[in-house]
């Protein structure tokens, strides 16, 4: 597998042990992609000189890069995800989250028939793990995307967590379809007779609940309901520790269930090929952590079949058309 | 103060016992409105008859009603709104968001120069309060109300968490002013130049961290946002019980201070009266606590003044026009 070693917050200095840990840890054999010196210097550092392939690639693509842009002939990120694509295995990276999917969507392109990416986190919930998605591929999507999201979950939570029949829902602001803004209104119209086993509505408080397997949201919301769960956990677990009701120590047994540490990032769904975006803010452990989860993706083949998805004599996609957004304009691409 | 003795799950059974805490224990006077038969019988069934004033009205909007509709002649809910404005007083609602608001600005009126109103919620961090506006007064708004709400928001916080001169940001999926929807990048180009101070965007981990003290977001996303904190709460907690961390007696104190029961409920700002919106599933408790804030809310006077929230020599709300959504199309009315 092939990790963009130029991204993320911390750089080499967390890529590199990160897939140091990946191969020792879990002998998973990682390609680094990226300036070269920086990466040996690191590997150097520490004791790993010559114990991976490095690939020089020149331009880092930096963590405000807005998305489409990055995927320009000589960015770095566009260079690993074509080596990733050419020699057959995954890519991951901790850059920005816009410009790691249009460098994916380029290299790898999209599967027949998918409109847009999406991509997906398990959480964890009290009796098993919950999959959201879009957590931030696609910022704007249209109804007819939103439809397919579902779908792409439901394959994902099939192949990957082993659930026979994921229940969707589609993420809202009551349980009611007319409840919501246009865009989940008009999926609340689409998805009764997407090929899904649609459960309905739900709400911000379903999320971590378990009423749901896949719950199906826009990338602009998946992305904050997904950055909001890391906060209120950690606000609400060091409040619990500084009321002195529990110690600190025992606690990290529960932030960790919700740490980048444990989930390794979020599977971009819907490319021919795995990819795995890792949290910018990863450090070593994360890192390794999103190599072992994307070496694992990887190896349940091609998880998402073009028609995998179906259900009784629906077609797997939809509509070939992608749709207009609910506000007549034509979606945009992933989020920045 | 009026409350609508039907809104909520619960109606009667939770609204009634709920007005007369907030008359026995907070000495908050309140007129209840709604089928006085059910109303009565549920204040003989608390040892109150006679102790609180019934306003009869006959036709209860359902928690299924969906937002304009609710308004309509007849309705319980505009009835409710239409006394309190008679009065002079607050008016509390445990009902449909949708549904209040909708009654609440026909009965009451939009403060001069305000495009839509916004639903303000005080939420606790560590270092004391954030405020999230809009979560769920207006579900699909324009970047020109995003930057309205930011104002009303900061007048929020001067008044009611005696904050001198809040910081406000915006709710995005990244730091950069580029990153975001349609909307969230429209909004970030407005904000710098409205009369608030903008610290600029902040993401979803950064609500309860006290990074700002207003946290500017469309109804639909701060609605998502609040429940999400909500449900995370209570998972997060009840993981540390179930794995004996800690007794859950003890934890009660943290899921304390995100429940209804505590912060009372949202303010619905930019009207010309009090309104507070009650979650709808609230008891007894989160009943009167609600009385109670709307009665210290509409105390401080009129917090929101036409010229409450100027800075210099900026007007204070901005473009007389409402402005187009990013998606060119008018901006759609409160969440349902």
């Amino acid at each position: 597998m092939v990790l963009d070693a130029m991204g993320g917050d911390h750089g080499p200095a967390a890529t590199v042990p990160g897939a140091l840990a990946a191969r020792r840890e879990h002998g998973v054999p990682v390609v680094l992609v990226g300036r070269s010196d920086d990466v040996r210097r690191e590997l150097r550092r520490n004791g790993g000189s010559g114990e991976l392939e490095v690939v020089h690639a020149d331009e880092a693509v930096p963590m405000t890069e807005r998305g489409a842009g990055a995927a320009r002939p000589g960015s770095g990120l566009l260079a690993g995800c074509e080596l990733a694509r050419r020699r057959g295995g995954p890519f991951v990276s901790a850059g920005s989250t816009g410009a790691v999917v249009a460098c994916a969507v380029r290299a790898f392109g999209r599967r027949e028939g998918v409109l847009r990416p999406a991509l997906a986190v398990a959480l964890p919930t009290p009796s098993g793990s919950t999959v959201l998605v879009d957590a931030g591929g696609t910022s704007d999507p249209t109804p007819e995307m939103l439809a397919q999201f579902a779908q792409l979950g439901a394959a994902y939570a099939r192949t990957v967590l082993g659930v026979a029949d994921p229940s969707i829902g589609l993420l809202s602001i009551g349980a009611e379809p007319a409840k919501g803004n246009r865009l989940a209104r008009a999926a609340a119209g689409l998805l009764p007779s997407a090929p899904v086993r649609f459960h309905g509505n739900v709400e911000g408080h379903d999320v971590l609940a378990g009423t749901v397997d896949v719950v199906v949201t826009d990338g602009f919301t998946g992305n904050v309901v997904l950055k909001n769960i890391e906060g209120c956990v950690r606000t609400v677990l060091g409040m619990v520790a500084a009321a002195g009701i529990a110690p600190s120590g025992r606690l990290d047994e529960v932030a960790r269930l919700y740490s980048p540490d444990t989930h390794g990032g979020a599977a971009l769904l819907g490319l021919t090929g795995t990819v795995v975006v890792a949290h910018g803010s990863s450090g070593a452990a994360a890192v390794a952590r999103a190599c072992v989860v994307a070496s694992e993706l990887a190896a349940v083949g091609e998880p998402f079949p073009p028609g995998g998805g179906a259900r009784d004599d629906r077609t797997p996609f939809g509509p070939a058309s992608e749709g207009r957004a609910p506000d007549g304009r034509a979606p945009t691409g992933p989020v920045a």
